[in-house]
C-alpha cells in the first residue's frame, strides 16, 4: 500500500492506494468521522460488484449504511439527482457528522461530492474510486460538480474529501477502454510535470495495460502524488493547476463538436495532448522527438492520437472560444516544453493556431489516403 | 458611515453601514471583482423600491445588470429557484469572475448566496440587505442555504461575501413588525455578548424603533461588529458561534409547533430568549433582575415575551429534540449568565427543563386569568 498526503492545511487528507484496501474502509472511516450513518452513492453495476464488501466493512465498523444508486453515465450529474440524494440523506437520518461515500467512477464522485459539500452546509466526504480515471484524476483535488442543461460542471464546489481510498483490485473489472481513459490522464500529468514518470511509462506501459497490480499501484500512486502536489500549491485553480488542462482545450473542442458521444473523455484528451505537442513542436517550443514520444505512448495505450478530420480548423477554434477556461478573448493553451515539463501560454496567436490546425488536418486527410 | 472588517484571513471582507450607501454600490464593486456582468437577485417589492438606483449605480460603474426576481417569502429558498437562477446566470453570460448581488432580506440573501457559492464552483457574492434582520444577522457570517421539503436550510454552504453594504435608509420602507424582528437579533447579541450594547438599547430603543438614522447606524454597526467577532473566531460553527443560537432552541420549537405561520422568526426568538433567561434565573445561573431587564426590553421592542400556552412542556421538549442543533441525545442550550454574557450549556438536565416549562406555562395561564 502507498499512503500519500494532500497538504491543504486543516483540509489535508490521505490518499491510500493498493490492492484489497476496500475491506478496511469502515475501520479507517470510523477513526475520521463522528457520525455512524453513511450515505453510499454508487450505480447498479458498481454496487453489484462491491456493494457487499463495502456494506460489510462499514457495518462491522458500526456504520448504518444508506445506499443510494444513480444511473450510469454523465446524465446522473444533475441537480435533480442531487435533490434525490439530499432527500435520501434526510430520510436516512444523516446529520452533519455523517459521511457521504462515493463508490464508483468520476460521475459518482462528482455528484456525491457536490451533495456532501452542500448537505447541511457540508458533511464529511470519502472517495472510493473504482475506475483508473477516477483513481488518478477526479478523486484527487476536490473539484465536485453537477451539470446544467447548458453545460457540464456549471454548478459545484471546491470541497476536499476526508479520505481517498483507491483499491487497485477494482480495476480488474474495467473494460479495456476505461483503462485507456485513465492512462490518458497519467500520461498527461507525466508529460507536463515529471519526465521520470514519462520514462517509467515508456518502460512499464504493458504492465499497467495488463492490470498487473504492482504496476497499477506504482502508476496510480505516482500520478496521484503529482496531482496532489499541484493541488496543494493551487487549491482553487488560480494558476498552476491550469497545467492539468493539458490536452483539454483541444479535447473539449472534440467532445463538444462530436456531441460527447463519439469519444470518451480520455480519448478526447489523448488527441488533444498530441495536438498541443505538435503545435508546440511546430512553433519551436518542444523538440520534435519529444512530440513523437508522446504520440507513440498515446498510441501504445490504445488511445487515438489525431483530431477527427471531419471538422475544419475554424470549427475547432470557434469551439475553443466557447470553453469556459478561455477567460476574456484570449486563447490560453497548456503546451509541453519537454517530456516532463508543461507551461501555461496566454494569448497564443490565433493565426498560428489556425495555420497549424489547417496543416495538420490536411496532413491527416493525406495519411488516410483521401 | 461605519466600516467594519470581518477578519477571516484571505476570506476577509468589509461591512459598510450608513444612510444612502446604495448609490455607491457599483463603484465599490468595480474595485473588488474582475467581471462586468452582475446577477442581481431580488423580489418584486424590493426591486420596485430600489431596482432603479441599484441598476443605475452598477450601470455607471460599467456593469451589465442581469436582474432575477424571486417570489417573496421562505418558499423562494428552494432548489428549483436556485436552478432557475443558475440558468439565468448562464443565459446572462456570467463567468466565474461575475458577481451575484443579493438585494433584499434574509430569504434573498440565503438563496442568492447559495447560488453564488455553487455557480461555476463559486463566484463573488455581495450582500445588499434591505431589512433590519438581514442587516444585523443573516448578511453577516457566510451561512447560505436553501430549504428541502423536509426542513429549513438543509442544503447550503459557508460562503463569505466579498462585501456587505447595509444602507440604513432602506429600513424606512419596512413595516413595524419587521423592524421588531431585527431588533430581536440585536437584543440577542447584546444579551449574550455585550452588556454595554444592552445598556445602550435600554437608553436608545425608541430611536431605533422610530427609524432615526443615527440610532439605526449605531445599532446595526454595533450588532454587526459583535457578530463579526464571533464569526471570525468560529467561521464554521464548531463552538463559540453556537452562542448565536440564544433564544433559538425554544424559538425553533415555537415555530415548528405553530407551523411557521403564527409568529415570525424574530417573535419566536424573542419568546425563546425570555424563556431561556427565566430558566437560567430559576436555576441560579442568572440574576432575576437581569432576566427582568431582558423581558422589559423585549416587550418595549414590540416583541412577545412569553411562550404560547397552548402547548405542553412535553410538546416543547419533544420539538427541541427534533432540532438539528441538538446533536446526539443531549440537550444543548444557550443560557445567559448576565445581561451581556451567555454560555453554551451541554447536557442540561431534562427534568429541570420540564419542571421549568410546566411551571412557567401554568403561571401564564393564571396571568391570563384562566
Amino acid at each position: 500500500m502507498v499512503e500519500l498526503t494532500v497538504d491543504l492545511g486543516q483540509n489535508s487528507y490521505a490518499i491510500l492506494i493498493g490492492a484489497g484496501l476496500m475491506d478496511g474502509l469502515g475501520g479507517r472511516l470510523a477513526g475520521l468521522v463522528a457520525g455512524r450513518r453513511a450515505l453510499v452513492v454508487s450505480n447498479e453495476r458498481v454496487w453489484g460488484l462491491f456493494g457487499d464488501s463495502v456494506s460489510r466493512s462499514l457495518g462491522e465498523a458500526g456504520f448504518k449504511v444508506v445506499p443510494a444508486l444513480v444511473p450510469d453515465g454523465e446524465s446522473a450529474k444533475s441537480l435533480d439527482r442531487a435533490a434525490g440524494l439530499y432527500e435520501r440523506a434526510v430520510d436516512g437520518g444523516l446529520d452533519r457528522r455523517s459521511p457521504v461515500v462515493a463508490l464508483g467512477g468520476g460521475v459518482v464522485g462528482d455528484l456525491a461530492g457536490f451533495v456532501a459539500a452542500s448537505y447541511q452546509r457540508g458533511v464529511p466526504f470519502v472517495q472510493v474510486p473504482t475506475t483508473l480515471l477516477a483513481q488518478v484524476d477526479s478523486s484527487v483535488g476536490g473539484k465536485v460538480a453537477v451539470n446544467l442543461p447548458q453545460g457540464k460542471n456549471l454548478v459545484g464546489a471546491f470541497y476536499q474529501p476526508r479520505l481517498v481510498l483507491a483499491d487497485t483490485l477494482t480495476l480488474a473489472t474495467l473494460p479495456p477502454g476505461e483503462v485507456a481513459a485513465g492512462l490518458a490522464e497519467i500520461i498527461k500529468v507525466a508529460m507536463i510535470r515529471d519526465g521520470a514518470l514519462f520514462g517509467w511509462l515508456e518502460e512499464n506501459l504493458a504492465g499497467v495495460v495488463q492490470l498487473d497490480q504492482n504496476a497499477l499501484e506504482e502508476a496510480v500512486a505516482w500520478a496521484c502524488r503529482l496531482k496532489a502536489e499541484i493541488v496543494a500549491l493551487d487549491e482553487r485553480e488560480q494558476g498552476l493547476r491550469a497545467l492539468l488542462n493539458f490536452g483539454h482545450t483541444f479535447g473539449h473542442a472534440v467532445e463538444s463538436l462530436t456531441g460527447y458521444t463519439t469519444y470518451n473523455h480520455g480519448q478526447a484528451v489523448a488527441m488533444g495532448m498530441v495536438a498541443a505537442a505538435r503545435l508546440a513542436s511546430e512553433n519551436g517550443l518542444l523538440a520534435e522527438s519529444d512530440a513523437r514520444r508522446l504520440g507513440n505512448l498515446v498510441g501504445r495505450a490504445g488511445l487515438p492520437a489525431r483530431l477527427p478530420g471531419e471538422f475544419s480548423a475554424g470549427q475547432y477554434i470557434a469551439s475553443m472560444h466557447r470553453d469556459k477556461k478561455v477567460c476574456g478573448d484570449e486563447l490560453t493553451l497548456v503546451l509541453p516544453l519537454a517530456a516532463g515539463r508543461g507551461d501555461i501560454v496566454r494569448g497564443f496567436p490565433e493565426d498560428r493556431l489556425q495555420e497549424f490546425l489547417a496543416g495538420w488536418l490536411r496532413e491527416g486527410e493525406q495519411a488516410d489516403g483521401v
